[in-house]
């Protein structure tokens, strides 16, 4: 079902990554790479089942449990299955034997050691090659899965502010976040973060039974999944009356952002993801506010994490058809803190922004 | 918080393996045994966090985004921060040179090769040691929270049932469960197997858009977790009218289960879990059926499949105090399949079972 246009495009994409790298082959291990290979994601547990990938054949080594699975999902894969006398490192040493390759490629940050080692005994010659660039540049159904999620995430910011009362907890809000995400046909695309109070100076907070007193700031960091595909949004309001200073702050911090996206809608060419960084932090520091101890952003997509990471560490720059997000925030424990959140995508010069709640600082009481 | 006696019980037990295996130190990447020895189990991503155990001391090696939740948790935690110049290898090194400490274990099963590869360029000496049976025999507390968690699971059961009508959808029927899960205050241990008909002979099947017909088996295969511990049964009910020889198959299911618990319990001592699975498999040849094409059960807790494995080819014994399941099936393409799943713990020659639901063939239409 899922071997059109896109999917082979993958492949080529791959198949060019193994030739720069001298493989003849790839273990893929990692379920998301598995699902942007092979369109299959029903794998119960991670490692229940690999693809290997040769210059001209695909295969799917797992246990004959899931055969049937894989043959429903789609009848063109070829299965290798699992047996007491066959594991997984005997199939692939099979399959190098019979392809001749003499070098596997492999994820080194999912394989795992003992694989590695079952691997290695078997002599199959292995080499590390990084996937991290692999689903960087995405198509336009996963822009359009991405934008479906934000537009979800949107919505159910929307919906939450009303329920913002004092002495409401973190946890409630969360909650109901939850059940709001699955009644708009959606997934929860990782645990939210709700956070009142001197909680939002907490970059990482982990959502609690703190509760909502008056005169706080209330950030939410969220996101949603669809199709398989991932938003992730912040925002920050203000639950009673801020001060000038708190207002400065979250001013601040929208400045930052907006700065950032002018310098990549600006520029003559692609720009270097840490002159973004960059940009948001004089912004920041201009202010004499401290900057977020964290990147600016990072790539979206099926994962909450990919590639690129907008960091002043990163020395990429970046491309067209690249998701990512912009959040800088100040998070200072007298006053509290404020992270501003959005997804975008490049292309060309344009900049999309791809969740779209208001940013102009919402004052509840 | 959770350094009480039985937190300590668990250090004292990974302490001893780890003089057993001659190693100094243990870095702890597993999350489930991360939470298992600190309780704490905050890291939104598997391996933002690591626990480096020595004979003394116990470190969470983390980046500073988590050290406000790790300080919360427990003030006693003693945490290393990761940073640009100091990365968890570096830390790892750091702490062994200080404790004098020559060889460290690490779970091979988890480790990633790039961290084993970060950690042997620090010229780190590294062992693999299996942690599987580290959290294989349960405390009171444990067996607590699988035994909240199966009653539920049995709860759940009986609410579903009167949804069964002709061309209802098996992920209709998945839908409903999740939503009775969340009801009853529980979280989904794993994605519910809801299998029709056909389907039902097939042991991993996933839950599709099949409609119910009339004269099908039903297969349920589902878990809920609570407080981080889980259950999981199966329950084959029958949708109009079974023919003589369905009835026999799903009666022969229920009789392996029965010989293979009556077994344990007659038995003097403890009993290898290999002839477990061996007696249930000839109750159902006796019966001229083929039997399942997996392990009879395998042990549960933080993990659906943890040791030990109630297979033909496991060497091990059922000591007590162990939780697992027991989950005979007959799978048969023309009849349809039965497999009937209940949890157990074993305590001195009794087994108490903490799944409930009824077993006789309930027949509905």
């Amino acid at each position: 079902m899922l071997y059109n246009t896109a999917m082979q495009n993958r492949l080529d994409h791959l198949r060019n990554m193994m030739q720069s790298a001298g493989v003849g082959g790839f273990l893929i291990s990692a379920s998301c790479n598995i699902f942007y290979l092979s369109g299959f994601n029903r794998f119960l547990v991670d490692h229940d089942g690999f693809l290997l990938v040769t210059r001209s054949n695909m295969y799917v080594i797992t246990s004959p449990l899931y055969t049937h699975a894989v043959k429903k999902f789609s009848p063109d894969l070829a299965i290798l299955e699992t047996s007491p006398d066959a594991w997984y490192a005997q199939l692939v040493k099979k399959i190098a034997t019979k392809e001749k390759i003499q070098l596997i490629g492999f994820e080194e940050r999912d394989l795992r050691v003992g694989e590695y080692f079952d691997l290695k005994e078997e002599k199959i010659e292995l080499k590390s090659v990084s996937l991290r660039n692999l689903r960087i540049q995405k198509d336009e159904k996963e822009i359009a899965a991405v934008q479906k999620a934000c537009k979800t995430t949107d919505t159910v910011f929307e919906k939450i502010l009303p329920y913002l009362k004092e002495h409401v907890t973190e946890l409630a809000i969360a909650g109901i976040m939850d059940t709001l995400t699955k009644e708009l046909g959606a997934e929860i695309g990782f645990p939210s973060i709700v956070a009142f109070g001197q909680h939002s100076a907490v970059p990482h907070h982990m959502t609690s039974d703190e509760k909502l007193q008056k005169n706080s700031f209330v950030l939410f960091d969220f996101g949603l999944k669809y199709d398989s595909y991932l938003s992730d949004m912040s925002r920050t309001v203000f639950f009673g009356k801020p001060t000038t200073q708190q207002v400065k702050l979250y001013e601040t911090v929208k400045k930052a952002q907006e700065k950032a996206i002018a310098y990549i809608q600006h520029a003559p060419d692609d720009v270097f993801v840490k002159d973004i960084d960059r940009i948001a932090r004089e912004t920041i520091e201009k202010e004499n506010f401290t900057p977020y101890p964290h990147a600016l952003g990072h790539g979206l997509g099926l994962e909450v994490h990919e590639a690129p990471t907008l960091s002043v560490y990163s020395p990429e720059k970046l491309i067209d058809n690249v998701v990512f997000t912009i959040e800088p925030g100040i998070y200072q424990p007298d006053m509290g803190g404020v992270r501003i959140e959005d997804v975008f995508v490049k292309q060309q010069n344009i900049v999309k922004q791809l969740t779209n709640a208001p940013k102009d600082l919402i004052v509840l009481s």
